[in-house]
């Protein structure tokens, strides 16, 4: 065990330098120089075998999509990532497997720059955690709870393509293996949004990133700034998986909205700004080939939160209406 | 389930206030603003039950403990902790456990001046990841590649309780219910030598943490300083746990002092420094009450690796002997 584990070591080292790294694996721990003039912002997310992800997911997907989760909390804040460590539970016998976790990984740890500079590993059920860390400006980083009312909702990306994978994978809808295919790449492929929201942080002061689902995250931003909200359903960006013909066929309309609003595990990024600022949200937008569409617009809180689909309200889950 | 983890996160949550926590928990990550002229050291460390801990094991004792080995990574570095975060997979059901979790947690971080400013709970196997960073001057930190022929070589505290507790834990001998419970205990509530770590970083420039045990760490300085080492092993200082009039009846010798060389979990810290500065360590030991005991010397390379019990070898065990 102890001879796989140095092998598998090895597979994870070796990308640990970069500016601001003095020392990277293989002391007590690594040093770190900070960016002069920048905060750190800081994160940690953890991925559990059977109930983050299936059983069986492909090692290279769940690669990447570790690290994506972390850069999009590191997005959601405006921060440009610096460092990251991963801690790694793992049954016996998974050289292969960590072969090809860490191609996934090193292929978005790679593209973003972004070093892995320690971290640890121990025998035992797949359990996943990645710790990263991002420079940041001083009072530029957007926070769950500066929403104004008249603010503008902004999403990036689509809505509602994990949620279909992941109810597909529960043996909740039967789907082609095309559409299949294309729904657990969407899930575990996730884009990041860091150059975008870089860009974003230096006029817009809240985001947050959708992990929960929309509502979900929605009410995290409506709670901490003490606001209400209205978005229009018919404005969301589905995942072309929900815009499939397939889909359209096996799912009722108000079945892919409630992916889109519940599902979940997107990583999109959900800001608001005032209207006067969106011109150049989209000039951020194109210049960093990113979709962002406008959902909505926060209330002030005794307005309550509204989610209409062609001006008539919906009503919302339970455990979501109370805000 | 998830109703029950937000009464858990409340238990973890409100020792997120420090110096140079601009934000704490709550947002998509936590901010911090390093502390000017100073590196960052980062470690992270997971305990698993089953593989790092006995299923049952006392809940109060894993949060003091999973903190306290992070604390000695940075310990071993010279750094003075300023923050970590927590990652916990967990089984539902455990609400009483994370009180008790919590209270041993936060006796240490707490004591330690330490804020808990992220981190997340996880549905599933238990298992603990924490990671933490320190705060250091440049070409301040203590290295396991310092090592220099000549060099005495010191270790804190004891060694060999933690060895007795899992040799006992495994059935492999039968201790009292006394000395169980102090072993036990022992294995733990783990001293954090921080402070004399801190004086000692101003002068000595090789240290390391005994996780693997003696041997084991021992072998990471010599490779990496490339060099040989003699160690006396009536030197070592023995845990009061294996000094005990029990422990000499039902342990010979030779296995007690196996413990301390193979027996792992210490979390004591191994220094080396010329023999000149051996002065400034006592005085550094003295002013911080932290047993220092010097147990042998840093040899050229080519002089191999020995430990010798009142002047004859003894062998090492196989992974051991070549260095």
């Amino acid at each position: 065990m102890a001879g796989e584990f140095e092998l598998i070591k090895k597979k994870l080292s070796g990308h640990d330098h970069g500016p601001g790294v003095i020392l990277g694996i293989g002391d007590d721990c690594a040093l770190l120089q900070p960016q002069k003039g920048r905060q750190l912002a800081v994160t940690t997310d953890t991925m559990v075998e059977g109930r983050h992800f299936f059983a069986g997911t492909r090692a290279d997907y769940l690669g990447w999509r570790a690290l994506a989760v972390n850069l999009s909390d590191l997005a959601a804040m405006g921060a440009r990532p610096v460092w990251f460590l991963l801690s790694l539970n793992l049954p016996e016998g998974s050289k292969q497997w960590v072969a090809d976790f860490a191609r996934g990984l090193f292929a978005l740890a790679d593209r973003e720059k972004i070093p892995l500079i320690g971290g640890n590993m121990s025998a035992g059920p797949l359990s996943i955690t990645i710790t990263a860390a991002g420079a940041i400006k001083p009072e530029r980083a957007m926070l769950r709870s500066a929403a104004r009312p008249g603010d503008g909702i902004y999403v990036t990306g689509t809505l509602g393509g994990c949620g279909l994978y992941v109810k597909a994978g529960m043996g909740e809808v039967k789907l082609s293996p095309e559409l299949y295919a294309q729904a657990y790449k969407h899930s575990f492929m996730l884009p990041v949004r860091t150059e975008f929201a870089r860009k974003a942080a230096r006029y817009c002061r809240c985001a947050i990133d959708l992990s929960d689902g929309l509502a979900g995250d929605l009410r995290h931003i409506l709670l901490q700034s003490r606001a209400g909200a209205e978005i229009r359903l018919e404005n969301l960006p589905l995942a072309p998986v929900l815009q499939s013909r397939e889909a359209a066929a096996r799912l009722s309309v108000q079945e892919r909205l409630d992916l889109a609003v519940y599902g979940g595990c997107d990583y999109e990024l959900l800001l608001t700004l005032p209207p006067k600022l969106e011109p150049r949200l989209l000039q951020s937008a194109k210049r960093t080939h990113t979709p962002v569409t406008r959902i909505g617009t926060i209330l002030p809180a005794e307005r309550g939160v509204h989610f209409l689909y062609q001006g008539r309200r919906q009503p919302l889950r339970p455990g979501f209406e109370h805000f």
